[in-house]
């Protein structure tokens, strides 16, 4: 059951109330961008030609209370998380052991190790690499004891593609208009006080921008810009292009989106340099100098219809330009690096300031090894008399189903004892009961919901070179926390208690 | 034939070339909230619940050419046409008598009027009018002599509800961004620096502000805020929701829409004060007290469905608010008006300033009465000899239909000479042969194109009060040029030479 720390939320509307809303917030998002490009089931590409229609993004109508000493602690650990993050990549010797397991279960991840390989044998050209990182967390109410203060867990820490920072900043925007326009009733909780704008759109641009900017000159005075590599179709496309925007009018820096099957057909590498070197289509003639390749695309292995997109991945790592992220930091995302920093004291050995590490690691959910160590021993007790909150995973990713609650003491009695040390067990995180009414495409869902917070952050760092590389990271130029989302998604009972259902952007109500 | 004063344009364009500058457009504007509702006609209400999707405006792919002379005269007269029209406005002794013959052919004016005389016959509690008005143009140049330098030629002035400012400030940022973004070809005059940005939507937003202050604060503690009226089921509404959102960023201006069958249901006068008080239907225990009300409706008899909404624009009349535009301003806009100042002299009586009224008068296309004065003898030897370039208008509004060049001596010599004197000869503005691309509903038209420049103008002023009210202004507080429009229809044949066809909204590009 979860626990009622927001009570009596969202407040209640007439249908007059619940029909201005509707009008405010609908004109407002198709006014500022707050835009997704409608799904074929939703508008047929015929009804759209040359995509001339847009509808307002899935939000949430109301911004949903979130906890202010939760929002404050996901910010502050941000800097640390970007420097654990960039230290784990630039740590291969670290690094190795977990990806040759992997390999060994995920083809995908394998590829993507075997790109990093190969263009480590010929050798970088670009000791700089650039992170637009989210954390993504939910917030956790023991159970136990439903009064004590919340707390954040990490659900999962996104080293590549991390999206919806431009939609966030519209949304928080968005509440603050309803509430200002006194869309919401007043006698309710919502304020425009408690409502902070997110500055994810800008803080990203500008991480880009820096990025851009330590790449210097083109040679041979080529200009420069930046790559948005991109699916084709992309429905989230404004989401996009808001970077783009802010991009050109704010720092002066031209970008091209452009896609992985078009990279072999529209760009070359300079000889010697590696220099990106990019002719658009309509302007065959120009010769264009990518600072900065960035990743909207090539995150999972549908991105990649064959061997020509890996030799495009490929070109791109070997290049000149800085990459956010390079394969070895989208690599360092995955969710088994997650699973291990937790469990084995990583996070110390990568950050020595014990203030910060520390901070870090309460952020995680429990996990438990359950071999034959003294805190293994208590976690099988644990696992077999109080299972309740916890789930059980295999160690080995791919390895085979997760298995919840109540199912774990017969699971584990099932298989032979010599196998329980290759499983963990792992805290459920349990979200507070919240509802809100989710709006998309026009129709409306109201129920209960689970919020998930994702704190963007911006860092750029340098890599030792030649023999140096992978063996730490050599400098930080640039950390910063880079804004927040909140994706509020209908809660859908599932064994896993992990939100489910469509989901939404949201903005953060603060309360004390 | 009409003068090719902008040989070759707009630029052609390869097939990826358009496709590039389509897709930077669409998405452009429809982040920007460069938008419309979709037409019934291209998506059904079925499928936009809750109005839930936006097109593009219909915009053209290219800013046209305009001259620059041009544009600065247009912008330099504007404050003289504000006062000239808030003078005759203010001046009811010279407008009876237009008035009185108005009222016989067209009984919406003569409604109008009514409602004018009886709210002044109880006398009116409101001193102060605001007008924000836009004068319509189109480049004239003259047939005999192509050479000669172009000017500008009114085609009307509209006091009421002129519209697409908001539009006309986001399209040339458009077009600056689609020339920032290299999606014209580099060898064409297409350039940033040729394309300045219509402050039409601020400056609109500022003259509805600066009333809202003059109002002052409401009676009993109540607070202000400016009312927009408007039709049901506007599909224009983003241009009109930017001056909502202008006016509560930058002027802290609550503004509420509600249309003219609204009225009497959510609002009453005061007694006494006649202030004008909304209580809004999602909160209808507030008590709003309306500082300006906006017209983006009523301008036509469409608007007034009975004898309710004619109760209504009556009570809006009868208030204490600002009324923009007053219904003896909306009046001073009949065509009708703009014909009688061409012929009498009337401009130098209501503008002193000889340098002022000059000006303007340069601005009309030139009017010759068929009367038996000397003039009279020699426009009826043109309109005999010469019609190419002439248009026979009734001087009675409403008396008939305009007999266009080479008809007019044959209709003429039909009539008895006696009746000559009752018609004006006109010349026919002569706009110069320029080709561009429509965009609408993602469907392209290509081909000959008629721009109409329209400048803004804001005015807010002071007529006497009691026995004074009607003769002559007393004051004038603020009078400003408020940004222009650029509308683009295409070009289609008829007998007029009058713009036809679809409109869209562009850009000027300025050429010297």
């Amino acid at each position: 059951m979860a626990a009622e720390i927001f009570p009596s939320y969202p407040p209640e509307l007439s249908q007059t109330q619940l029909s201005y809303l509707l009008q405010t917030l609908t004109d407002y998002s198709l006014s500022h961008g707050l835009t997704v490009r409608p799904a074929e089931s939703f508008v047929s590409e015929k009804l759209s030609p040359n995509g001339s229609l847009a509808t307002h993004a899935p939000v949430t109508l109301f911004p949903s209370p979130f906890p202010r000493s939760c929002w404050d602690e996901g910010r502050a650990v941000q800097r640390g998380y970007n420097e654990l993050y960039a230290r784990v990549a630039g740590n291969e010797e670290w690094l190795e052991k977990i990806m040759v397991e992997l390999s060994e279960v995920d083809d995908f991840m394998a590829r993507l190790h075997k790109v990093h390989l190969d263009v480590k044998a010929e050798g970088f050209v670009q000791p700089l690499s650039l992170g637009l990182f989210r954390s993504d967390y939910m917030i956790h109410v023991s159970p136990e004891d439903p009064r004590a203060t919340p707390v954040i867990h990490q659900v999962e820490f996104n080293t590549i593609a991390s999206s919806f920072g431009a939609l966030s900043t519209r949304v928080s925007e968005l509440h603050r208009h309803l509430a200002k326009m006194g869309a919401y009733p007043s006698d309710s909780i919502i304020n425009v006080e408690s409502i902070p704008v997110s500055p994810a759109l800008q803080e990203s641009a500008k991480g880009l921008a820096v990025a851009h900017k330590a790449y210097g000159s083109g040679g041979k005075g080529r200009s420069t810009a930046v790559f948005m590599i991109i699916q084709p179709g992309e429905k989230n496309v404004f989401d996009q292009r808001w970077l783009e925007y802010e991009l050109l009018e704010k720092h002066g820096v031209q970008t091209y989106r452009i896609s992985l099957p078009d990279v072999p057909k529209l760009t070359k590498l300079a000889s010697g340099t590696r220099a990106l070197i990019y002719s658009p289509p309509h302007a065959p003639n120009m010769q264009i100098e990518i600072s900065t390749v960035y990743f909207r695309a090539g995150y999972g292995p549908g991105d990649y219809a064959g061997e020509d997109d890996w030799a495009a991945r490929t070109t791109l790592e070997r290049s000149r330009a800085i990459k956010c992220p390079s394969v070895i930091t989208q690599l360092a995302g995955a969710k088994k690096i997650q699973q291990v920093l937790a469990m084995d004291g990583a996070v110390e050995k990568f950050l020595v300031d014990q203030s910060i590490s520390s901070r870090i690691r309460s952020t995680f959910a429990a996990i438990h090894p359950l071999d034959q160590s003294p805190p293994g021993m208590a976690a099988r007790k644990l696992a077999l008399e109080k299972p309740d909150t916890y789930v059980l995973k295999p160690q080995r990713e791919g390895g085979g189903n997760n298995i919840y609650r109540g199912d774990i003491p017969g699971f584990l009695k099932s298989i032979p004892e010599s196998h329980w040390s290759g499983y963990i067990l792992m805290e459920l995180i349990e979200p507070p009961a919240l509802e809100n009414t989710i709006i998309r495409n026009g129709g409306l869902m109201s129920g209960g919901v689970i919020g998930e917070l994702g704190v963007y952050g911006a860092i750029l760092w340098r890599d030792g070179e030649g023999e140096e590389r992978g063996k730490g990271l050599k400098e930080i130029l640039m950390n910063e926390e880079a804004g927040w989302l909140l994706r509020t998604k209908g809660r859908q009972s599932d064994e896993g208690g992990v939100a489910a259902g469509f989901g939404s952007v949201d903005a953060v109500l603060l309360v004390d």
